[in-house]
């Protein structure tokens, strides 16, 4: 295409939401209007579906929930007036409770005031939180967030260490819709012997984040915790940064929650408009189907040419992943749907992976992301009229052009600045696009049940542990693997006993293994 | 395969190194033996050109260049005694700079100690460095690091906000091969203006890490800086963590450089064995070679199950694509190459796109790491015989075996711990595999060509950015952008100009955009 058609291609499509100030550009996506023409029905199916999904239907049905992340941006859309209500209040009590804490008012036994958080939780719990405070938290704000995001004991020693000098002074938010999820729990059981360890009471400081009735939401009761905010089951992880989840962290830090709202509203009511071309979710989601054939044979690469973004990546990577990487469409066809995402930030990447993507495997289409104001006040010039800030734009306008000209597809998506509003905004476009897509290829978004078997195979293996502790505390001489493997009726788990048998000898838990550590099969294992 | 013909495949492939207490298994990846047979003749001559470029072979042909990163772990194998006693004394000059830095004899103007690091590199004088101290950096270092990677304005401004009350403690590091690449350069020239505006005289806080003669040594030099330390041609920016690149800033946060080098050493050695079975980086390349049909047709997924490693997927992803995401083969021939790298850290991200992986599209091999060492120290029971440690071990085990049940394949790394001999030892084992698997497929790992044209197609926008400012200079009455483009002799630019205006609109320098914003076409463009 030459540059004069290209240019008109380029306004044809080009997206602007006024209100927002927000630009969605796929004149790069090389799809033609037969393409487009020929997913009208899908989408005009998934607008219907949309609509009804806003409205109340189960559109979860492996788990019978309905999904209402949009009404907490537009409470009136919820199918009760309860719900409405109890989510305007909900958002009334996270901007008190934040307040209240920030003036002092709520402070901690041995402190004016509380300095700082550490958020335990896992993915949605973690990603939307941790995204938002890196994109949005001053650089100096009310209370300073720490993320205990995993069940590595290094991990968690690390934040503690650092915070050693002010756990006094340390909200704790402990965040999980179960209650259950083994990470955060574990999480919170260190920390709480760490309080203890400084003869601080746990309770005065923590914070719960859970669905009513969950075992954390009774332990918080019962221990007379500082709050608790709920987790609604219409709520998915992933799309939760909306709810308590990602809005007390983010008030408590100072950030403008109602903006944040605002700007997804305003994204949620232009992604509402039956019409592709005029709806910016739409126009991502017909750009995914291209790229990847409906099939996800393209990796979705996710460049942010701005630092604050760096983690919206990895927030998409969990949303359209975990929502979209299904086995099964909703007949039951086994599918094996996905698009793989992968990102970090420009310019920064064109000094890594974009060498790949420029010249290598062509097995991906690039979304980048613009943000048109450099900084907060005026710039120095690097060059005679030029600053640094005309430079991250050169190479954001230089890898896109390159990337076309060798016949590589991207997006473009512009906002005017990084802000609460454009934040809110960018979330609730992704929400929906994936919402779209996964009507498109016909399968179910909003479930994970490879999480969850996830959670099954570890705790199979910790079972194992326990029969294995068991055989080895009834011997007296020492066992080869394969015999611990009978005796603990698992015979065909040898590999399994001899990797936990590895682990707990390293971290001296009595296991005491002879013979060659090269050749597993030559081990004995006893207790000392 | 059926668990016992599993387990004696797990064992007769397993790989170990008993200095390190380092393990490699490739057992899940599910190539036969035919297909090892069918490689063997191409990682002969793998071995043979391996010992070749140890030795100085020209193994970077278009920019005739030794590659000699493995020399620095060995100094004795570097082609000419003037270059061994050249690494020999660097080192040396590092440890005694860091020393002098932490005792305080060397000491900035108004302070007794310097207590931070500004350190300004991007790509490869970024990623190591930021692996590396988030991997082994103490949790209270003798120096704190920050790092200005990228050339957003608004990063830099919160970095340099952030330090505003140490600045008159914070070393600068300028890292720069060329000392001409725009970000690190632009991020010095910010930080200049930064301690001008506090009063402080630069060069009395800033070191460089260049190459003898280039342009930003010359500055160092003439202006009196702290230190310098030389970059050698002939090791490549993504290879370059155990040269002054990654060990000035490791040491000066007291990082045990001789300990990485050690560690690096004796991968290095391991990795020497013309033996693929006996080779771990043979083991991976073969790995590789086989998910991807040698044309990199599966993605490498890298999940280290620890915290402190969660880097290291980034570092690989620039290692791994910028090496070997080729258009061309060493004939010439048109082959795109190149492995698509992403990951994160586990269990994380088993909450994430895990998901996705276990169900969704099989366009990928996984890469799990493992840390044998939960903490140091002991851990607390989170139930009766059961840590945190053995949930994070679990999770590895169950998504491994899951995984596998899928038919997705993946490699395991195990380490005895995170410390500075594994973090060398990894380095070292990648930068090998890296090595044999661009020889297996016959391309040149050692530049980035496509790098270099990015660096192009931003200036020509700069270059246009100039042309356009003063096209608008010389009229009184606003331009179409057709028209602007017609004057500034681009034609074809159109669009280019569109948002090479809309930039300078948005941040205040003085351009006026008149129409409609979401029509490109209505705009008519003044200067103000």
């Amino acid at each position: 295409m030459d540059a004069i058609a290209l240019w008109q291609r380029y306004q044809d499509w080009l997206y602007f939401h006024e209100g927002l100030g927000l630009y969605v550009d796929v004149s790069r996506m090389r799809f033609d209007d037969a393409f487009v023409e020929s997913l009208r029905p899908k989408f005009d199916k998934a607008f219907g579906d949309m609509a009804e999904l806003e409205k109340g239907a189960i559109a979860n049905p492996d788990e019978n929930r309905m999904v209402g992340h949009y009404w907490l941006r537009n409470p009136d859309l919820a199918p009760t007036p309860e719900l409405t209500q109890e989510i305007v209040q909900t958002l009334e009590q996270i901007e008190a409770f934040a307040e209240k804490v920030q003036t002092g008012a709520i402070h901690p036994p041995r402190a004016n005031r509380f300095t700082d958080i550490i958020s335990i939780g896992i993915g949605g719990s973690a990603l939307g939180p941790e995204f938002v405070s890196e994109a949005l938290a001053s650089d100096f704000p009310p209370l300073k967030i720490h993320f205990i995001d995993n069940t590595d004991p290094a991990g968690i020693d690390r934040i503690l260490n650092q915070l050693r000098n002010n756990l006094a002074s340390t909200l704790v938010l402990v965040i999980s819709k179960s209650g259950g999820t083994p990470e955060p729990r574990n999480g919170m059981i260190e920390v709480k012997k760490a309080y203890a360890g400084h003869n601080l009471d746990f309770a005065q400081y923590a914070v719960a984040i859970t669905s009513p009735g969950s075992n954390l939401d009774k332990v918080a009761q019962s221990e007379g915790w500082l709050a608790t905010f709920p987790m609604y089951d219409w709520v998915g992880g992933r799309t939760s940064e909306m709810s308590t989840v990602g809005l007390v962290p983010a008030a408590l830090q100072g950030i403008d929650i109602r903006a944040m709202l605002d700007g997804a509203k305003e994204m949620d009511d232009a992604t509402r408009i039956p019409d592709i071309k005029k709806n910016p979710a739409a126009l991502l989601a017909l750009s995914w189907y291209y790229a990847g054939d409906g099939k996800g044979k393209k990796d979705m690469v996710v460049l942010p040419y701005k630092d604050s973004l760096a983690l919206f990546s990895r927030y998409l990577q969990q949303l359209v992943m975990e929502s979209l990487g299904k086995e099964q469409d909703l007949e039951g066809n086994i599918v094996h749907q996905g698009i793989a995402v992968y990102g970090n930030k420009g310019s920064t990447d064109q000094h890594a992976y974009v060498q790949q993507l420029r010249d290598g495997v062509p097995n991906f289409f690039a979304t980048l992301i613009e943000v048109l104001e450099d900084r907060h006040g005026q710039s120095p010039e690097i060059d005679p009229g030029v600053t640094s800030g005309d430079y991250l734009s050169g190479f954001l306008q230089g890898t896109r052009k390159a990337l076309y000209e060798n016949q590589r597809d991207s997006i473009t998506i512009t906002i005017p600045q990084v802000n609460a509003r454009t934040v809110g905004a960018l979330i609730a476009l992704y929400d929906r696009a994936v919402g779209f897509y996964g009507n498109l290829v016909n399968i179910n978004a909003y479930h994970q049940p490879g999480v969850e078997a996830g959670k099954k195979a570890a705790a199979a293996i910790l079972d194992l542990q326990t029969k294995v502790v068991t055989v080895l505390q009834a011997e007296k001489t020492p066992l080869s693997l394969g015999e611990i493997a009978e005796k603990a009726g698992a015979p065909e788990e040898v590999e399994a006993i001899y990797k936990i048998l590895r682990h707990l000898h390293v971290n001296q838990r009595g296991v005491v293994l002879q013979g060659n550590l090269g050749e597993p099969g030559s081990l004995k294992v006893s207790l000392s």
